[in-house]
C-alpha cells in the first residue's frame, strides 16, 4: 500500500486552497461571481469568441491553466475527478461571452457532456450562442472509427492553440469550431502508466500496478488501457506508442507535425526528454519535420508516473495558429 | 524497498540520451565542439558579459535549462548528481567569451567548485576574464553568519534571473558581480522532502524516510535536513519553513519581494499552489508585496517528492531585473 504523502490542510478543501493559491498568484485570472469554480479570465476581450473548458482537478495545467492571452476565457472546475456543475459552467459562459459567441471544449468524459450540454442549453435561453468541440484523441480508448468513443487527455492542449489563437485573430464562432474540429482529426495521443495516483478524499490508491510493470494506454483517471506488462526499454516503450498513432495517421515525407511529450506528474523530465529523443529519430525516419515541441507537464494525474505523448499533424493552415504566441498562467508560447 | 520505474534505455546513457533529446528539442542550444557535456547557447550576444553554471544532472530545469536569451550562456553538464569537469567548463567558458568577462554563477557543492576553480585559473591563462558568485541560499544547511557553508539549492534560479538580465543589458562584469551577490546577499531557501529519489546507475533510493514522516531542509541530493518528523497541514510546513526565513530577513511594510515556489519532481502542482495560499497570507500580515511569484518545477532531484520556497527580497535595482523578460526552452517569462 502507498501511502498518502500529500502537503495539503484538509482533503476536503484540497480543490478550494488549491484556486486560492492560484488566485492570489496569478491577478490576470479571477471568478465569476462568487463561486471560485468559475474561473475566468479577468482580461476578456470584447468581440471575440470566448472559449471555455472544464473538468475535474488533479490534472493541472489543465484545465483552468490554459486560460489566458491567446488561450481560453474560461474554465469550469471540478472537484477531483469530477465534473463542474452546468450551474458553474453556464455562469462562467455568461462571463466570458463578449457577444460572439462561446465555444465548449472539453474532454470526452460522460459528466462532463452532460453539464456542458446542459449549460449550452440555458445559455441558449438567455440569447448566448454556443458550440461545442469535444476532445476525443486517446488512441487507446476506443479502434478507429469510433473516435466518438475515445476519452480526452493531453492532445486538447493543441486544440485549446488552435481555437485559441483562432479566436485572438478575431475569426467567427463557425470558423473557429472548423478549425478546432481539423486539429481534432488530425490530433492523436497515446499513454502510459507507471504507478497509480491518490484522490485526496479517497487517501489511497484506487488501484496498483505492478512493482516492475507499466500499463500502456491507461487514462489520466487511472481507466483501463490497452496491455499492462514489464517495463521496457524507453525506446521501445515510444516504438509501441507510436505505431498505433503512426497506424492511423498518414505522415508523409515533407509532412510536419507538432509533438507534445506530458508527463503525468511523477515522472521526471529528464526521461521525457529521453522519450523525445526516439520520437524524434522516429520522425526523422519518415523525413516528418517536427515544426513544435513542447516536453513537460501539461495533463497530470496529480503524483501519477508515467508519460504520454500527442502528435498534431499540421497543415498549412494549423500551423501559423499553433505557433501563435500564448500567454497564461501555466503556458507560455513567444512566437519565432 | 523503492523499485526503479523509470523511463531509460540503459542507466549509465541516461545523461547522454536525455541531452540527445534537448538538442534534437530546442535548436536554440548546441554543444561546444564534441562534448554534450558542454551545453552552450546557439546564439551568443557580442559583447556580452558570458554566464556559465553547471552542475550534476537529475534537476531539471537545474542547471541547463536556464541557457537561453535574458538568462545564462552555458552550462557544463555532469553525472547524475555529479560535477562537470574543469575541461568541460574551461570549453562552455572559452565558447560564451564575447571579450566582456565570463561569470560563473554555480551552487555551493565541493565537487563544483574545485571544476569551476580550477577552469577559471586555466581561462586566465588565455585571457579570459572571469568572476564567480557561488549560490548558497539554503537556510538549512548552515547557521546565520556562516552562509558560506551553506549549499545552493533552486534560489539560484532568481540569481540567474537577476545576472542574466544585467549581462542582457550590457552591463559590465563588476556590475554583473555586484547586482548578483547583491540577490544572493537577500535570497533565502527552505525546503521539505517527502519521499527519497533514484540515482539511474543506483537503481534503489540512497535513503528512505517513514511512511507518513517529512524532512525539513533536507538538500536537493538528500543531504541531511533540521528535523525528521510526522508530516504536518500544509500551512503548518509553510509556517515552519517560513520562520526560518523570517528570522534571518527584515522586510518592513511596504517592502517587496519575488517568491518561488519549486516542487522537487514528484509533488503536483496542486500541492505547491496550496503552498503559495499560505505564504500570499503571510506576506499580506506582513504588509509586504509579492511583486514576482513563480510557481512549478525550477530546481529537481528527479521524482523526489518535496517542495522548497525561496524568497529574494527586491530592492529598486533588483525589481526591474527580475521583471525583465526571459526566453529559454525551460523558464519563459513575458514582462508585464
Amino acid at each position: 500500500m502507498i501511502a498518502m504523502k500529500k502537503f495539503l490542510n484538509k482533503p476536503e478543501t484540497f480543490v478550494e486552497e488549491m484556486l486560492e493559491g492560484i488566485y492570489a498568484a496569478h491577478p490576470e485570472v479571477t471568478h465569476a461571481g462568487d463561486d471560485p469554480h468559475c474561473f475566468v479570465t479577468a482580461n476578456p476581450v470584447p468581440g471575440k469568441v470566448g472559449i471555455v473548458t472544464g473538468g475535474g482537478s488533479g490534472h493541472l495545467p489543465l484545465f483552468l491553466g490554459y486560460v489566458g492571452e491567446g488561450m481560453l476565457d474560461g474554465a469550469g472546475v471540478g472537484g477531483v475527478f469530477q465534473s463542474p456543475s452546468s450551474d458553474q459552467i453556464l455562469q462562467v459562459t455568461r462571463h466570458v461571452d463578449q457577444g460572439a459567441g462561446v465555444l465548449y471544449l472539453y474532454g470526452n468524459y460522460s459528466g462532463d457532456l452532460m453539464n456542458f450540454d446542459m449549460a449550452g442549453e440555458l445559455a441558449e435561453l438567455e440569447d448566448i450562442e454556443t458550440a461545442t468541440v469535444v476532445g476525443n484523441d486517446d488512441v487507446a480508448s476506443s479502434k478507429p472509427g469510433e473516435e466518438h468513443k475515445r476519452r480526452g487527455v493531453a492532445g486538447i492542449v493543441f486544440l485549446y492553440k488552435v481555437a485559441g489563437a483562432a479566436a485572438a485573430e478575431m475569426k467567427p464562432l463557425s470558423e473557429v469550431v472548423r478549425l478546432t474540429e481539423k486539429a481534432r482529426a488530425r490530433t492523436r495521443t497515446m499513454g502510459v502508466a507507471l504507478t497509480p495516483c491518490i484522490v485526496p478524499e479517497v487517501g489511497k490508491p484506487g488501484f496498483e500496478i505492478g512493482e516492475n510493470e507499466m500499463e500502456i494506454g491507461m487514462g489520466i483517471h487511472g481507466e483501463p488501457g490497452i496491455t499492462r506488462k514489464a517495463l521496457e526499454p524507453a525506446d521501445a516503450v515510444v516504438d509501441e506508442m507510436m505505431a498505433r498513432i503512426f497506424a492511423e495517421q498518414d505522415y508523409a515525407p515533407g509532412d510536419e507535425v507538432a509533438i507534445l511529450v506530458n508527463g503525468l506528474g511523477g515522472t521526471p523530465m529528464e526521461e521525457l526528454y529521453i522519450f523525445y529523443r526516439r520520437l524524434a529519430q522516429l520522425f526523422a525516419e519518415k523525413q516528418v519535420s517536427v515544426a513544435q515541441v513542447w516536453v513537460g507537464e501539461f495533463a497530470t494525474s496529480m503524483e501519477m508516473a508515467g508519460a504520454s505523448i500527442s502528435v498534431l499533424h499540421l497543415d498549412d493552415e494549423l500551423k501559423p495558429l499553433v505557433a501563435r504566441g500564448a500567454n497564461t498562467p501555466f503556458f507560455k508560447h513567444i512566437a519565432a
